[in-house]
């Protein structure tokens, strides 16, 4: 690309000023500047991450990114703040659990085949895989949620294992002990997202436990993802999806 | 498959004895059990852990793969073993700044124009780095390597960065502060296996520093493996290559 | 005891000096104090850790031991110190891999049905394993050992789960991600003893990881000793184990 | 087991899916799946853990428990959950100080001499203490509570260390520096489940402390559980003593 | 100094009384002692650090100061405290982003060329940056602001790179994984002052991750100081900017 | 620079190759890039880290600097290396206690009446204090050495701290607690590069207690570099100092 | 003692029922049993630690010691439980700073001319101080405080020095880098009790940088307490006082 | 002393010059100061820490000492480096366990009744309380020691509990889980220095487990320095010691 410009440069067929605003690719809102080449550059438009941001903030955010884009994805938002955002826009949808906001102009119809699994230890990691699932949905993937199988119970992730097996990949998500991973990673021959929860009490220490467990893990075909987030799980996994669904390499 | 085994032992085609051999997956060496049922389950023949293995039990077990597999690879195996193999595999091919023993007995020839881009930024990584290249290749995958383009020095990184948003998926590897995965995740939309190295001193703690660099990194695309581990992050890269190459989801 | 003790003083059936001698319960060697009344105290002889003392130490202590006891035990004692006293007592036995030496007057007969499982991860553990099954084998119990039935194969497994399950007690070892005692815990009703091992590396932390996955494990039943603490565990599990044999609680 | 479902199916006194059926062993709840055979599998109904699930959640796990049990035990769980559950169970009872509410439609009558012994080193301990002294009383053993004898006045322990020493198994509880277990494990001969507490302040660390000083005992015969887990340690408490009351191996 | 007092109190110059006054260098308010001298010793008025002190402490404290200095610079004061100082001193000015309450006498001119660049990453890191762009303000450097350049879309920092590096001094500010410095530091040749912060989560550990990532740089020329602390680096940062224009040494 | 790159391509006097050589800024050795344009970037030819590199590595991009530059300068290089590099180079020198090899083709005459303090705690920093301060005068700057002056004899330090206080910048060494940046930052009024060193034993941790003192001083204008690195803290020194020295901010 | 109750016993002077009781050195209150004999055992009545103990027990547990001890010290209680009790003790003293409440029958007169330094960094840190202090004036010493004289300012510190060092032992409390037991550990010849406190941010980790800042010290004569324990330290320091006015070794 | 001497300087009676060398209080070595005011300062003569510092070192600032002290102290020295200074001076006397060079030119008898306890829990620990016993010892206090009387066989410790509680202040040297200070502290009244040391294994983290039980021990009376520092408890022991022999406070 750097070479296409300065050839487009020497011929003439590009000003100066119009090469280096090829360079500058976002709009600068004085507090924050969105990304809108992230698409190309990136393949998804940017994502709005709520925490520790206004709602103001993550409003004007929203209608920058509007003003271009079809898709919108805010994550980590709380119900309030959700609030007024939809007074602006009511035909978004926020999910509580998952505390994600997002919305699509058309529906693009996935017509893949493939899906990821969302494998879920307990109930009280719910959030966090939810906050995986609907972010990979709102990202264009297929998702079949497989929930309280933890390992304490190993024949509840049995009944599920062939179907789980069929997944184009796996996002696992477990807090304690952090086993899950390591067990579903010794049955299944595709990646493995793994994502430590702060879900635990004691010698936890809010995640640090099941972070060790899966970064240790003797099983091969797992990566991990920092505690709770269940987004960059899911955003990695999307992108092997698409990698399947596409079939072959980018250019 | 349960269901396929319950149907044989009903209809008779298969004898009680059979059916519990049939779920009997391993060759028993007594020290180790050898996994024939993992290239089925999992997509590769077993990979040797050769640290902590004594020479003659690094031999026994490649003795039980060959006698039923084509292809060997052991990691994390000094010189001195290596050389106690090469005896009596003479063929096998042995790489020192990798510490990996391997053979293939007929090349598969790879057709795929996709490759795994191994990005490393310092000198003091090429072990790790080189592990992760040689792990890659003998599963199969084509590589590419760019080495020594760290952050301090980011316009290496620049020269090569189009070839590198070429490839499928990349692993990238750093030591000291591990800032290099979060560069290059703004920069490509393909997924990031990050790997910390133990390089560094002082405040590093042995990779710890780049470890948690790495799971706290803003950059979206990038999951981590263990600290040191080339091969894990080989490993899933190999898996994601081959996705990409079958062009649709497996059944 | 002390209620006795007042009495016989009392009735001057015991003399003061006596009294306070009744109270003395060990020999004093200078450099350590030989702790003869604690079979009767604890149910066994005083066991010698052998790891920070010398040869010589060593073997003053086994004499002092031996003068009134026909059980020695000594864990930790590397080959070099071993022959130094096995040039004393050449009945003694020395274990290479789990650095034990120990000696039995006479074999008492175990007639119990009941048995310790010793169930191990990898053949890196091995170490431990051996140090756990011995111990308890020299304190008198059954011992079965279950080895290389790591989670990441996990139909390794279960390939001896029953008999695992009719143990009266397991002791569980595994380093790396230490998932194994979560996964028996959830199959078994018996009470488990888990050790983690300082076998892995990177964020494994010489253990860390194991010990916190043992700790925070969703699975009841289960209890935790020190990083690559066999002993302290086998110790646990006989105890366990002649409680079971006894059929009543002890006076 | 698997055996006898192969022999039955092959018999054909069990169909298919019947066979399938009989490894379907929960009841799903959706958000959560009960586990109606961990009675026969672990020797008590599941044990429901109220933090981090809604009043509705922990009612629905009641009313599937309560379907096909007769005792239901919730850990965990706040007064004002409590209540919820109390107004449709009003024949249940809640302990506020460990909070913990349980009920038994017909009381066992717990014919054993044997006892487990709950020895707490201070009064800031008690919710521990209180957790694990419930738990176990109400999986059916007898306790005796020794409280408030911690090491820094050691005589108060001696006074009831005869006591201590009758029961069949002892769960000793301290925080801040946790050294009682040392202590106790030095004077009887029975196994201790070690509770480190999060009582204190400074570079207790939440109980860090507590937990390294019983890890690293020297005293044998110890083994631990996780920070504040009173109720781990009464499990593996009562699954000691049932032994111990069964005199003899479990078939 | 030392000297000069000695030959002072030779020559009968000064008393011994004040002798002594002389190094009694601060106004005693009890519960703090405010330090006149130290604009002398360090270039600087004192500043005040407003957390954990009382409103009526920090208006006692200005009331000290400002009977002998013409500049006022209070960090970390909230804005309910700052109201207080308000009422008595209507004149301050509050940054309630940067939690700064400052006033100077007479604006004294800056007619430096020279200025010191805040560099930040994310919209989050902002509170920590404006901390330091008033504080060097305050203390009468030029500032210029370069916030939402983080590492994951690097073109943004490198539209600004090269007002960056005509900057004297730059302060780099970012959390999560805090790799900005390290980008920066090897595309300009002053020195940097890299603010790690405490926004970010999981492995994050309050800052812990970038304080370490920032600690480990391979970039030379930066150095770090406290997490969250933008005081201090500005300090520093106008102590270098001053030097840069001094001109020469100071004597 | 991109502007001067753009119009020279535009107006035909860059060809298009031409302009992207002008980007690549290094020669490839193939396992490592040496970086000619950093004395133009940065002010100094590239500094080799001598730690990691084997002796025919570091001959040979000493090779490449020397080709273009005139000064070298190697740290970390044990004597065994070194003397391997003075055999091809021997005009070069070489520091023991520093581990420094450095040249310099003509002596830079220094005519600044200004220097970098070298202040060190304890006889065991030493050595660290040394690459300190031969850094500093291999870069360029008059340095003078202030050894032994630790807090526990702080009137060693107030004999010295007039010479102290007028330097331009310090370089404060300490290692077990790490107190003295705090006492000399309370005394000077210029900015204080702080190194921790890891000499102390027991609760020091290889010098994490010198660091976090240091980060929590406090003292204002102290900033921290890595663990043992008094290269990054001269580095840091000098490019202060020079400021100092140009008078006026650079262009 | 043992020998005189074993002789009065001989001698019928003693019961076996009185000699049981001579060991039974407290009154049992259910909730805690609180220690009369420490007073003659320890020197000081027993101290009531407030924090996580009720309004209701406090009172309880300061009417048995006020039936037999005419002093009583709770420390760590809040105001609101302080009232409960000054309601029915008017005449005991609340001191909300040190958060502590105390009363004394009679005044002893102090007639010793030797005194406890209490020496105080920072104002933030003057919670703890008072905690020491008022606790050391309870205990029987006379108390001088030293307050705001932190390292950052030194010769705030060298003004009262000699009043320091002529004290019989100091408390030395400071936050932050905790470097202020350091600088008077090298200044004066007594014994210091250090205290770190948890006033800090950042990487002050909640005084852990201050407490390894003065475990590490490298002034001879410092030991440390736990982070904020101001009660800890005094009561040291009392004891040491004490034994400074006996004149001789107690027997 | 300060006013002493501005008097002198006032009266003549001191030139300047001679009253800067007043405060000038050591010889430089040039890469040590010794301390010769130290004594008058602090009591003692200085003493060498061996550690980190070569044989020729120690040699000189013996040499140094010598000149002017009649007692001399080195501590952490290796035989090696010990038989390198009593090749100069014969007459010095080494201690292999403790590590430990000592020499007193005239034995001053000690009249004091009183003595220190050396109070020490395994036989691993003997090093370090070796260096505590010798240092009192050196330092002119009368030692008696109380070896292997750990917690885990508690009758050990009472047998002579008696003398430990006549002693003047104990030192209490643990290392594993580091409970005997506490044990100690609820049983004797005097201070109690306690030494955690680095013996242990797994999750001990050298000594990290003692050291937290020593510093949260909830007996009174407990200060703790630094792992394994066994001089500095005793040097601490030995100023105590000496208060309770004068009977008065020092002037």
């Amino acid at each position: 690309m750097l070479e296409d410009i300065l050839k487009q440069v020497q011929t003439g067929s590009l000003s100066i000023n119009e090469a280096k605003e090829k360079l500058s690719t976002y709009e600068n809102l004085g507090f924050a500047k969105v990304d809108h080449h992230r698409k190309k550059r990136q393949g998804f438009p940017e994502v709005v991450y709520g925490e520790g941001k206004s709602k103001q903030q993550i409003l004007a955010i929203i209608k920058a990114i509007r003003s271009k884009e079809n898709n919108v994805l805010v994550t980590r938002i709380s119900e309030e703040k959700a609030e007024h955002i939809l007074e602006e826009y009511p035909e978004f949808i926020y999910n509580e659990t998952a505390q994600i906001l997002f919305w699509k102009q058309e529906e693009e119809s996935v017509n893949s085949k493939g899906y990821i699994a969302i494998v879920c230890a307990g109930t009280s990691d719910l959030k966090v895989a939810e906050e995986a699932a609907l972010t990979a949905e709102a990202l264009g993937s297929n998702v079949r949620r497989f929930y309280d199988v933890g390992v304490a119970g190993i024949h509840r992730l049995f009944d599920h294992i062939e179907e789980i097996q069929n997944a184009t990949v796996s996002v696992v998500v477990a807090g304690m002990e952090g086993a899950l991973p390591s067990v579903v990673g010794g049955l299944v021959s595709h990646p493995i997202l793994a994502v430590p929860t702060s879900v635990g009490y004691g010698a936890n220490f809010n995640g640090l436990s099941a972070l060790l467990t899966m970064l240790n893990s003797c099983a091969s075909g797992i990566s991990v993802v920092n505690i709770d987030n269940g987004f960059g799980a899911a955003y990695n996994a999307v992108l092997i999806d698409q990698l399947a669904q596409k079939g072959e390499v980018q250019q």
